[in-house]
């Protein structure tokens, strides 16, 4: 269990306050950040006086920092050398895709790890080296997870519409937490036991829960909405396609975001003027005219249009005012159109957002690819 | 001065340890999270226990709340209604895009405050409660910091590159950080002083570096590549749009991102599939067979023709391998060509990036938009 996150300072006081916090309350504690070759990261430093300690060069260490700078051909400074000098109390855990390492210092029975902040190089040496090491020096109790994922209705009216559930699963210990994004809402069960028991009671609830929220899950998988999509695709071998005003491309980026997409995503247009709606996506001129860009007769043909241009099984579209400006009398902000299309027909939805442009943006991506994967599943596209 | 950030379980023992803590040693506590209509959020509950008060209706808060449903034509809820029970001892901030009312509680000279944790509650919270109300109580010492945004080169190398000046900078107290994000670096200038005096020091000394590293520097404002070109674009009443392959609508996103961009973003075309490339951009299917679609002479077209297709200026173009898979003998994951293409010509560039897709999808729509600023600047395209 996680019991806390600090985020501090990158100096000297700041560094010891918090170790001196952190190991009066817990038994392990992991560090991010600060170990660049930079002089306003310190970190290494602090640690190495903290555990009387002294740097000494670590020759295994040097040689991997050389050969990733001569792999990509940059002359290795004197700096990045120099981040091979580690304290020498500690253990090396070793950074394959940076130049900084973790260090794993033992003190009586607890455990500092520093690492470095880069995101996939943490991750890397998490991955590689610490969670190992960690599993090999403690036991713990099962701490088991499920996740159902919900799209289109917010979390007040969900724990509402499961309140008896609720209560049966608070009092045999399976905890609930609602985790809400733009639009959508995950909802995480979890408990602590023994395996197997512990395991079986929080699937048997999230299957029930399933049940209750048949109409805005899409997951029972902790997976995002463009892989729940994808998954769809994946199992029909169909392809699919974009076609944006509003979300600007965003539908496409996650559609693309994912090892492996090509298999199931062939791109799209990106229609932000009028003008290419009508050159690149072939909506008429007259649907403009005669009813905005904002409408249901537009977006339908983008979506439908986007597959004969882009030779999809699918399309996908949005249109609509994201705000702040572009509101008209009828249309206020917000006002947004979706759409799928497919060999069975075209399917449309009008949304009425908020007034926020980036939420408006997020929430419409999610919505529109949900459209299209509850249309596939209804065989209405 | 933020001094740390403290993250904590939704417990009632863990918001009791962290106010214990964070009042020991600070005068002012910003809390977020678990004020939702749900169980599992308790945080107004610890709060009114810590504070020894009790619960009241507060009518304003309940006709607001009712007023937000009935808007949205959603009925209200008993537990939406029960978010106007607030805390006696503490002074309302009142929520206008929400559910869940901010508390503002002194305790002698101290101040904790709580909001709602999603995002733009809070920050709404912050800019129309809050911080009017903390400048109003306290007086602070000026802190002034200036921002250099650069791209296309790594923390250390930058370092060692303007050494000299930062010693300088260190002795007068101005700080440097350095702030990494793919492919670009942050570089942030901040001294705490007298209005006037302690902002001249950072401005000249901004401009000093800012000539050291013209030629990766790309804003002397804190704002991302997209705006910094689309200020390039405003300039000219230029427009631009994209033509994407491994970025997948990454690029097209950010051009639409922020409000005002339908002056300068006209939209574009995703060619993930060759046959998109060919079919929606017109690249010739002879340059794809003879050099393959991550080449130069691929990539030149695409940003070439996306001009012609979407009626724009400019044009900004990616195709690359973007990996895991995907590689060939003689283009490995992350070879990716970038290009840029204008009424003047069109410009190409090679990228040879690492081994992460996530990271390598961000890089280049970062380098792809930067290689379009620049080349409009130097009137290459």
């Amino acid at each position: 269990t996680v019991e806390e996150v600090l985020t501090i300072a990158d100096t000297r006081k700041a560094i010891v306050d918090a170790l001196d916090y952190l190991l009066s309350q817990r038994d392990f504690v992991l560090k991010t950040g600060g170990l660049g070759p930079t002089k306003d990261d310190v970190t290494k430093h602090v640690l190495t006086d903290y555990f009387n300690t002294t740097l000494t060069m670590r020759d295994e260490v040097r040689e991997r920092i050389e050969k990733y700078f001569n792999e990509r051909g940059i002359p290795v400074l004197e700096v990045n050398r120099l981040q091979a000098m580690l304290p020498e109390d500690s253990t090396v855990i070793h950074n394959m895709v940076g130049t900084a390492s973790g260090m794993w210092f033992d003190k009586g029975d607890q455990v500092v790890v520093s690492m470095p902040g880069v995101p996939y190089e943490m991750k890397h040496l998490m991955k590689t080296g610490v969670l190992p090491k960690l599993q090999e020096q403690y036991q713990t109790p099962t701490l088991y997870h499920r996740t159902l994922m919900t799209i289109g209705r917010g979390e007040s009216k969900i724990a509402e519409h499961i309140s008896e559930l609720a209560l049966k699963m608070e009092k045999d210990g399976v905890k609930i937490a609602y985790l809400p994004s733009a639009g959508a809402v995950r909802i995480r069960l979890s408990a602590v036991g023994e395996g197997d028991e512990v395991k079986n009671m929080v699937d048997t609830y999230l299957d029930e829960m399933g049940k209750l929220l048949e109409d805005i899950q899409y997951s029972v998988d902790d997976i995002p909405m463009e892989l729940a999509l994808a998954n769809e695709l994946k199992l029909r071998q169909a392809t699919v396609a974009a076609a944006e005003s509003c979300t600007g491309g965003s539908i496409s980026a996650l559609l693309a975001k994912h090892s492996g997409s090509s298999e199931y995503f062939n791109g799209g247009v990106t229609a932000y003027a009028n003008h290419v709606k009508i050159d690149a996506l072939g909506v008429k001129s007259e649907s403009i005219e005669e009813h905005g860009a904002v409408s249901k007769e537009v977006v339908e043909q983008m979506a439908a249009n986007v597959r004969s241009v882009t030779g999809s099984t699918y399309g996908v579209a949005t249109s609509g005012i994201a705000g702040p400006t572009g509101a008209t009398e009828t249309k206020p902000v917000g006002t947004i159109w979706i759409a799928a299309s497919g060999p069975n027909g075209t399917q449309s939805k009008l949304l009425q957002l908020g007034k926020s442009r980036t939420r408006n943006i997020l929430v419409t991506t999610q919505m529109a690819m949900n459209l299209l994967r509850k249309s596939i599943l209804a065989g209405d596209v």
